[in-house]
């Protein structure tokens, strides 16, 4: 029996009290695991007199960064104190001092990912960060180690729990945006300013974080075309019924040839297709690798306990390396040049629903623009006119983005469109 | 730039076919992973001149067991070749020479892991198995990895391809169970003899190495209740419809207390439960962790390529482990002695389908009968009669096994109750 190993913390909110209590709940598991114990050894705080919501020794706290980073008995930092710059300052100090390093801050990964890897690498250190994405569902490893000899194609994902449940909500009791919000901020699930979220900010970060794994290749939050859930109207959730589909926000990465596509947006996905399944706050990630086929994972996304669960995989990670001293390999390991596809290369089906005047061969002249660009309708809805005018809901056949978005702009011009009332990507259509 | 290692195959059929083309296909990635290629020496065959799926090098083939297992060059042997008594035997003179060894085999593991994860262990060499369950999805890793620090209570696992192939054609075409089964052995889904896929024996193979993961004890095979799919009737599965219940073989593993449950048979699944959207050939495995709550790995359960996936993503980490001189940890190490939980301790609740005289007061005798036993009823379905007989359906709250198995025998000795038509565990129900 070894030496027990000492970890620090840095913050002690939601996910920095899931990891105490782990640790003090399961010490028999980690013992099973390691052949020695780990202990808590110092927890950094802002605030020493704030109240907790778990018991702990008041000895273990301190205002003092040092008392971590500069403790010579600490063998792990884990970051769970979130913000960008304090925290990378931090993770940087711990691993010049051969800390390894656990987090949980998908936005500094999402910013500083590759350098603080390359530092880590530098120092012989781990630096892991499964608890960035999915919260505790055991994701990253699982596509980097799991799939470790296929060749991930694309990544779909609905990696923010607030705005899935905003569109559950939506979707099976009719409620409106707005509402939806409303409950999801009295359930804690959004917060007083959500747009990080609802802005698809989050999703955003997230899918960059994965991106990198599945491509090798250094994504930054740039590359990255992103809309929220802001507009989406209860009225296309309403047709996207009638269609079968599903609204959601959804994470694209995808590779082709060697070119990469990542993006955010809201997304009708067929009501047959897993992702439709993943409801309220819950989040999953659907992988399509070459060899694997299709493969999802599912889990909650966020939450004090599960997120610690992947904290916590992840210390025993590090700790198991630094037994074995085997640590300081990287979690991505960059290789191939960034190169984006061109909007020419991306294809998907799209949803689309129009105003039109009430006309003679005011649909005929609407097909007829779609058919010179070369883009054919999988589905027409027509609703009744109200004497002026008609909706008119179509889902195309696989387009380019660039053919789609050219027929935005000339659908405009069109004398009997009143007006493009929206639009969506359609994904998953059997 | 280290030397390259050497595999050799015990079997060349479908799964290791898939090996061969990915070591050939992926070489570039298993550099990177390892700074080392990889190359297949020996392959183990029956017949040197049968064709094969896939071109390979004559030379590479051999009948000799020895070419393999004494072969000095060989660092990891691959057992893809099925069979119980030859696989073992060939396993253990591959350990004790110290080969590590990776095996796909669900039967050979669920008989004698325990046994095999010994003699690994020591010969200081690994023993991997991922692609026994699951095919390519990456899960056994992802419970003993991913969820290190927590405590699983419930595996809930549709982890027989075949079955649920069959179910959702059932479900969703309304075919018979003897059309669905021609169906899927007209595409290969099924074999010309499906007894150990329709009759659960298969899936209780791998809930017991899932169990056995998950627990940290040796479950058998015997410890296992198996009841199959082959008595499932259309009309139950319409009825099931009615009442928002999908049917889906579940193999179940539960631990309360330090007692624990593992169980295969045909199950309702609430519509709004992940499982029930999981369909075809499809398989997934929904994990309920005492702090990371609920999780769900899907993707394919079986195939050439996917399972070759597995099998490969084990390879890499055998391989890793060499390099790094740290083998022979093992997936499952028992440290619980068994004890299985009492019928009076396993609740869930129960779909029953009764034919029932036509009399006054039948309803009222048979709600009496369980009423006395302490189960109460949630919902209730009644057909009209046809003159002499009526349907009826229940749908329970949670009871015992005990006494629901106490129920069916009264309900046999009831006047009013002509027969017993069906009944089926329930679960998922909001």
């Amino acid at each position: 029996m070894e030496k027990d190993v000492s970890i620090g913390l840095l913050g002690l909110g939601v996910v920095g009290s899931g990891v105490i209590q782990i640790v003090e709940e399961h010490q028999e598991e980690l013992v099973h695991q390691l052949g020695c114990g780990v202990k808590v050894d110092k927890v950094l705080v802002r605030d020493m007199e704030k109240a907790r919501q778990i018991e702990i020794n008041h000895d273990l706290l301190t205002t003092n960064s040092d008392d971590v980073l500069a403790n010579a008995d600490i063998d792990v930092v884990v970051e769970v104190m979130g913000g960008v710059d304090t925290a990378r300052k931090y993770i940087l100090e711990a691993l010049k001092a051969k800390k390894h390093v656990i987090t949980a801050n998908k936005d500094l990964i999402a910013l500083h990912g590759p350098e603080l890897e390359k530092v880590a690498q530098e120092n012989g250190c781990d630096l892991f960060y499964e608890a960035s994405v999915g919260g505790g569902i055991p994701l990253l490893r699982g596509l980097s180690d799991g799939l470790v000899s296929d060749r991930i194609q694309q990544v779909m994902g609905i990696v923010n729990g607030t705005t899935n449940y905003i569109l559950t909500k939506m979707d099976k009791e009719g409620q409106s945006y707005e509402d939806a919000l409303q409950k999801a901020q009295e359930l804690g699930f959004a917060e007083a300013d959500p747009t990080a979220d609802v802005e698809g900010l989050d999703a955003a970060r997230k899918m960059v974080i994965l991106a990198r794994l599945s491509f090798f290749t250094n994504v930054e939050l740039d590359d990255v075309d992103v809309v929220g859930i802001s507009n989406v109207s209860a009225t296309d959730i309403d047709y996207g019924k009638k269609l079968d589909l599903t609204m959601k926000l959804i994470g694209f990465a995808s590779r082709q040839d060697n070119q990469i596509d990542v993006s955010v947006e809201p997304t009708f996905i067929s009501k047959t297709h897993p992702l439709a399944a993943v409801n309220n706050e819950y989040n999953a990630v659907y992988v399509s690798g070459e060899n694997v086929g299709e493969t999802m994972f599912y889990g909650a996304g966020a939450g004090s306990l599960p997120t610690a669960t992947a904290v916590m995989s992840d210390v025993v990670e590090a700790l198991k390396n630094m037994l074995l001293g085997v640590n300081g390999k990287q979690f991505v390991v960059p290789r191939f040049k960034k190169e984006l596809t061109p909007a020419d290369k991306r294809f998907s089906q799209f949803y689309l629903r129009l105003k039109v005047k009430d006309e003679t061969g005011a649909f005929a002249s609407i097909s007829d623009l779609f058919n010179q660009l070369g883009i054919s309708f999988e589905r027409i809805l027509q609703t009744p006119s109200n004497g002026d005018f008609a909706e008119v809901i179509v889902v195309t056949h696989q387009a380019s983005s660039e053919n789609f978005v050219k027929a935005m702009k000339q659908l405009d011009q069109l004398d009997v469109v009143e007006s493009v009332e929206s639009h969506y990507r359609v994904e998953g259509d059997a």
